[in-house]
């Protein structure tokens, strides 16, 4: 409900400005006794961090996060756990830049938040974007590193699957490429054309959108909790509040329009495992709302940035008239870095889904086949 | 965060199966002094209704709702408004056609809820779908007719896009097209069309998907509530959140991914109506998960009804393998009723939204041009 | 956070009015597969119907309650259990007797919300105090009907401790007792001199106040969630909700002020059933906002009725002095009825909790003694 | 729903334990354009440090506040205003002197909340009660120090009436006396009574409790949010959740069990102010769970510190039973300093029911009287 949280039982709050002295998170609910360190959250912050390559922005953050509550060193090993209170997280601001901030701090920038912000509350912090910068993003990070240690088994993985205009080719979909090329791409291939494109883009000042794909795999049959607390509801809430998005999809998504019942409806036989098995996932493994036990799979489509070195026609906050130019440290493709953005998002919500299964259904674990 | 409502300051709860005696719906925290009465919700739940044209289910219901509480007659007038405590909705559910459930009652229908209800709960309402029933948006529709009575000035009108692979010509669109087809289709040549694609899906008894699109008009500017509250990411998750739905999109959506940014960020001029004058739309009307006072413009895609007259492979209750025939009557394109639907939806998610811009800024207005 | 519902896992909605076609109630999150009939809700509800003796109000209510959602005959054995979807409640209201209110429209009646109603909303439906009617209380106690079955090996009872200003002898406690006399009075002596005491105040068309207990056995360790969601700040919360109640107690209360830390702090010795023998219970059973496993007991204090057969000074909603006098039929002293309902809420709070216990914890079991 | 966080539009959530690097605070949904330093937040926090008497704890704590997000230099004056963003709040933890923990991090201090916390959660930060030390009311002091600004002409004030078993003289009540003795009692001839009494008890190694009064003036009328959101409920949850608080009472609150309906009901006449006049507050300034206009009155009682210097008998961690002994900088009267965490709940529930009524409503002003 507050405009800042999300999740019911697994409950996330951040706070903090582009270019104020820190940006935090508070974890609530996340169940006591699981070891967590610092380190558990960085591996994950550092593949969003910005810097790594010519291909995302030039700000240089070391996003070194502290665990500053809800953890506590077992007597028994020393080993760090939570304590089942809330777990406060913080990453102290570094590179805010000192800058001009003459040019902009009047003018709207098309395509940003700057224009709805100031409307909505009668003032806006505009450096960097304020509330509104992608660098929020780094706290959803963190606490899907959280997240992902709250339900047993879980795999969240996420990859660049459309670049502009051009796709993967999914026949080459290899996980282990994702960490070899800086568009957290699965297909080689397409990774060494991106490179080309992208810097085609950058050099020109342009910028360009994706679609990116998240896998959850490991997931309980039985997470989701209908009507209106449907599991791919409540993804496509978490995937669409991410900057930039526009578009969210379950499984076939868009395509599943095109398709007739025949091609469509998912068939079953009897799996070995305690799981029935499915002859294909166009579900994106959800149905009803509830999760199948297949992978989740969901895509969001991300714009292209905004700022970008053109001149672009414009208000003023007095309401009249301007051009303006947006330079800066920008991503050409921020797309890129909302891979592990996205993947926290997904774990969030199914860390949270699984406690919520938990509370009223008290077992997680298959009820099938039914021996009565 | 129950699992059977949604909205925050504008909460519907809705309860009742495809089969039981009745389904309801309480609306909590309407605005008082709102006239209602059941003839301003019982025109949109027409719209829904099954049965009216040969391309949806011949189930027979008047779905006729009655107010149970939440209004009293004004002594001035005698007219009936909204008093501020919980609008109490109710609709008999009247063809309950008896039936033997006896094929489906152990066995799961591929591309439905059956399985996944069964497993969560370890028990389902076999009748008709239960709970997971489209019945059900019949309620959302009644609480979208109160929310359009919240929100003054707003427009919200749906219309369908696409019909399987076929999508319509947006140079056709007329929007009192919509109302002269069973299609809810803006297009008439597409509607044309349409009547023989569908009537050859409907005799094939086979089914097929849909695209659907909602434009809200009057929307103030700085309706949302960043950052987990973005008015985007609740539309989506309330869109995502109807039953069949496999993807969301705001504004361009995913084709957003192709564009660069300059094709994409919207470039503003000084309009002479204290808003500024948009010369385009691609981002639907939403920036930063605030409106901009643009029209809100989102799709959803719903994926073909999996209640098709051919034999699918499935798994019964006690992990037999079976092979199934579903019966019955059903949509051959279960996403046209979808379009009332989510122009409930996407009503009640800016009701709530109205309410809490209203808590937190005061006033709902424009605030530019600035003039300090 | 909606105005008429609690809970957060067990969520209830109510809605309905005093004198509408009838009142209603949604218990959502219950979980599945809970045996659950009308009668099981009847007999608390016929606990606290009106006019089942001289001193309460003798409107007639047969409070017939009907489950319309949300529960399904198990196959096995026909027996009809909870299914995990919303459970709709309805009562129709029948002695609804037409009546002139010419007298109350216009004028608020003082002790009643009919000023404060009207200021806030502009309008209030003042046929039996509409909304806020004590008739709303009815749903409690059909709420927490279904709760006393989520929590295993919950009781909850309630009595009268106070009624005016006489206190009942602790030392003749039974809770046999509570069920014999028309006051819930556990003390036989004390009953029988309320008997004389509340018909003297009955004939002198007077009202009196009371003081109710509610004590809950078979709480697990464990329940509540420290810091805001503290399991003596809900069940306060809930009782405090209650109509006509001015204060709340945990444990000793008030009179835990004039205590010292020796003679407060409720020592510990190991028992013999895997929880603490506690050696007293000034804490009511919660420390920290946390279930110890003692009985919880807690106390609330309920006001006179209001409408008393004396003139009052008042005023009317245009703004002129006015005396009134209230007819009609109402209890001499309202509090007799509350036990029930207090009842109903605290066992609402707890089924709550031990949901969302379950969901951070996993488990429902003492964890002590702790064998590392 | 959050154990952490109360409120549903002016938002609270705070994290951090005793002994921690820090504590901290996330005031969410606080309105824009407010002015605020942390010199408006430190004067509060100052009334509650301890360490300013020799009859408050020794701890040595500046509880120097820092707010690190959600405020913005206006461009026109300079002055630091809200933006609407979430407010974050950091105060360090500056004397956690390092102790011995072996007597207590195995055995459970009589009245304190380390068994439950260890039994819920199987782990607990033993170093000063970790989470369950009355150091988190600091935030809480901070956030009400927000929200007093929230709702205009609004002041809350406190003070404390009963100590031990000793009321004050409310004839000698004076709000000025409040400041000017360490116990914020408003009957000079009381607090010097109290100095003495105070004194033995803490020479004695004894603890004692006290009754605290809140009464917030300037609230208007028509805040509240019935059924289960009343405005006394949600003042009684939030009292009820401050540590070692064991009753809550508005207006004449227990004591209106003893009275007849002719004692209690407050007669209004016609006010001059748009307000009616009020013969009495027996109410304590709320009806049907709605303000009134008249000040709101609560009263809550806090038991006394369970941390006392004598011999106790207890169990340990593993399950034998033990006798300890609690040392350390502790408070004779926890009351006390419960004043300014009293007055800044109450401030929280009315900055959020003010918000909510102003969501729901669209005005915040007396309707009264109807001129139709």
């Amino acid at each position: 409900m507050s405009h800042n949280s999300f999740g019911h039982l697994f409950r996330v709050t951040t706070f903090g400005e582009s270019h104020g002295p820190a940006i935090g998170c508070v974890v609530d609910g996340c169940p006591p006794l699981i070891p967590l360190t610092e380190a558990d959250i960085q591996g994950d912050l550092d593949r969003r961090r910005p810097g790594q390559s010519r291909f995302t922005t030039q700000r240089q953050e070391p996003d070194q996060v502290r665990i500053v509550s809800g953890v506590f060193a077992r007597e028994s090993d020393g080993v760090q756990i939570t304590t089942g209170t809330p777990i406060g997280l913080m990453i102290d601001n570094v590179d805010q830049r000192s800058k001009d901030y003459s040019e902009i701090k009047d003018k709207y920038r098309p395509g940003h938040a700057d224009f709805t912000y100031d409307v909505k509350y009668g003032i806006r912090d505009y450096r960097g974007g304020g509330r509104s910068s992608a660098r929020e993003t780094a706290m959803r990070v963190a606490a899907g590193a959280i997240a992902r240690k709250v339900v047993p088994g879980l795999v969240v993985r996420g990859a660049l699957v459309q670049m502009g205009p051009h796709k993967i080719d999914r026949a080459n979909w290899d996980w282990e490429e994702v960490g070899r090329n800086p568009f957290f791409c699965p297909d080689a291939k397409a990774a060494a054309f991106f490179e080309g494109y992208l810097d085609g883009v950058r050099k020109s000042g342009s910028s360009t959108g994706a679609v990116l794909e998240i896998v959850a795999e490991g997931v309980p049959v039985g997470l989701g909790a209908p009507i209106y607390g449907k599991l791919d509801a409540e993804i496509a809430a978490a995937l669409m509040s991410i900057n930039a998005v526009k578009g969210v999809e379950i499984g076939d998504g868009f395509d599943a329009a095109a398709l007739s019942g025949e091609e469509n409806a998912d068939e079953m036989r009897a799996g070995n495992d305690g799981r029935p098995l499915f002859l294909s996932n166009h579900a994106g493994g959800i149905l009803g709302g509830i999760s199948t036990g297949q992978p989740i799979v969901a895509r969001f489509a991300v714009k292209p940035t905004s700022s970008i070195l053109a001149t672009r026609a414009t208000v003023t906050r007095s309401g009249g008239e301007a051009e303006m130019f947006t330079k800066g440290r920008h991503d050409p493709c921020v797309g890129i870095r909302a891979v592990p953005v996205g993947e926290a998002m997904v774990a969030c919500v199914l860390a949270d889904h699984f406690l919520r299964h938990r509370a009223q259904v008290g077992v997680v674990e298959p009820r099938w086949p039914f021996q009565e």
